[in-house]
């Protein structure tokens, strides 16, 4: 099979009914096979205040508690995961939406109560992804798009962090043919100085990485992104790149590689 | 291909947990290649109120303004699908949920307003269903799991009646194989005195059809689903059985033949 392209967007993008049609567009038109996973946006933030159900974060996390997770299974693997897949549909590529639980895709496994009870959150399992079953979509044509619910296979959907479905999508689509991910970002890219967007760090490899951390020039907050394309990256994925969402079909960004 | 069964469960299975649990044992134990549609049941209509939605049935049919569109596809796509298919994973069958949208597998076209408008709503386009997605599908060992919201394939989602997506399910399977069509209802099948529960009419074709409504003996209730069957029938499915949910694997309910 030609190279896989493997994109994840947050809610900057999902929140915004133009950004969403101007990367809708965007991702219609990569060429060769691909796979999306997005995020959930403040909509399910909304409907939680809505219904009266208090949404609380610890580390930018959310506690999921059966409410909660029912929200979140209604927002994220309903109503975002189906309007992408329509909109998608409109634009001429082939669809098709999944949760972790559709066709086995994504088997998790229930974050167990330490200092903190996140409720239902789940971490994705060794070997979790469903190879085979992305092979037979995307042999179909077809273009998967997950959402971040996913099951722990003994028939409780968990809420999982997008970031990590998303890496470990690209490292079983690795098994399949060379792959590309893509995590869409706010930013032009990984920046040495915050305010400067055209400070974008062009690669960065485990080497660099090291000097970049000790030099103090990339922010706290990119550091998780940057360790889990990292692994990703050591984990069979040919490279990650993180770049602004209306710059898909563009070159430029940080490119991460082993 | 074997023999496929296409399966229809409403409100009645779906309000209740205990008989959602007992409905999915015997849907996974069935043999055979299988598909199963599910209706909404009463949790939309809850949502709704929640979210202070009006909800306004005209013929037992919802209006579907663009709010309420958004809970039934929260709902549909999103809880139920999403449940059902976590807990028949669990219980061994590999099912995969679909909207009208994922893999354009069901096209329908949004009902034009005449005395009533419905709002969101479609029907079925002639040739909607996706023969090849579904062939794929089977093909890999999945069982397609349908909520009744479809696609225009412009972009749109549209509410759609989940008796109708089963119906035209049915036919587009039975391009593939021989195909059963079940209704799952609240009664034991059709029944001659809607009071007795062993009144139930074996086989109806079209003649006993015509001689039993010139009788009277079918509630007016009955008469569009059965009206239905026989189009589906007449387009190419073996046979519509209407009986409980209960009695899935088992014989007996009123079996439909053209």
């Amino acid at each position: 099979m030609e190279r896989i392209t493997v994109v994840k967007i947050g809610g900057n993008v999902i929140d915004s009914p133009e950004a969403t049609a101007r990367f809708v567009e965007a991702f219609a038109a990569l060429e060769g096979p691909k796979m999306l996973i997005h995020g959930g946006g403040k909509l399910a933030t909304r409907l939680a205040a809505q219904l009266g159900i208090e949404s609380r974060m610890v580390d930018g996390r959310r506690i999921t508690d059966r409410e909660t997770l029912d929200v979140v299974t209604m927002v994220y693997a309903g109503l975002i995961n189906k309007r992408l897949v329509a909109a998608l549909s409109a634009a001429g590529c082939r669809a098709i939406g999944l949760s972790g639980a559709d066709g086995d895709a994504v088997t998790s496994v229930r974050r167990a109560a330490g200092a903190v009870d996140y409720g239902y959150v789940g971490d994705i399992a060794e070997g979790g992804v469903n190879v085979e079953l992305l092979r037979t979509l995307l042999d179909a044509g077809l273009t998967p798009v997950f959402s971040a619910i996913t099951c722990d296979g003994r028939g409780t959907l968990l809420n999982t962090n997008a970031d990590s479905v998303a890496s470990a999508v690209a490292v079983a689509a690795s098994r399949i043919a060379p792959t590309q991910l893509v995590f869409c970002f706010e930013k032009a890219g990984v920046l040495r100085d915050v305010e400067d967007e055209r400070s974008v760090i062009a690669e960065i490899t485990p080497d660099t990485y090291a000097a970049l951390r000790a030099e103090g020039a990339i922010s706290a907050g990119m550091l998780p992104k940057i360790d889990g394309a990292l692994r990703a990256v050591a984990s069979g994925v040919e490279s990650v790149v993180i770049k602004q969402a209306e710059a898909l079909l563009d070159a430029g960004g940080t490119t991460i590689r082993g």
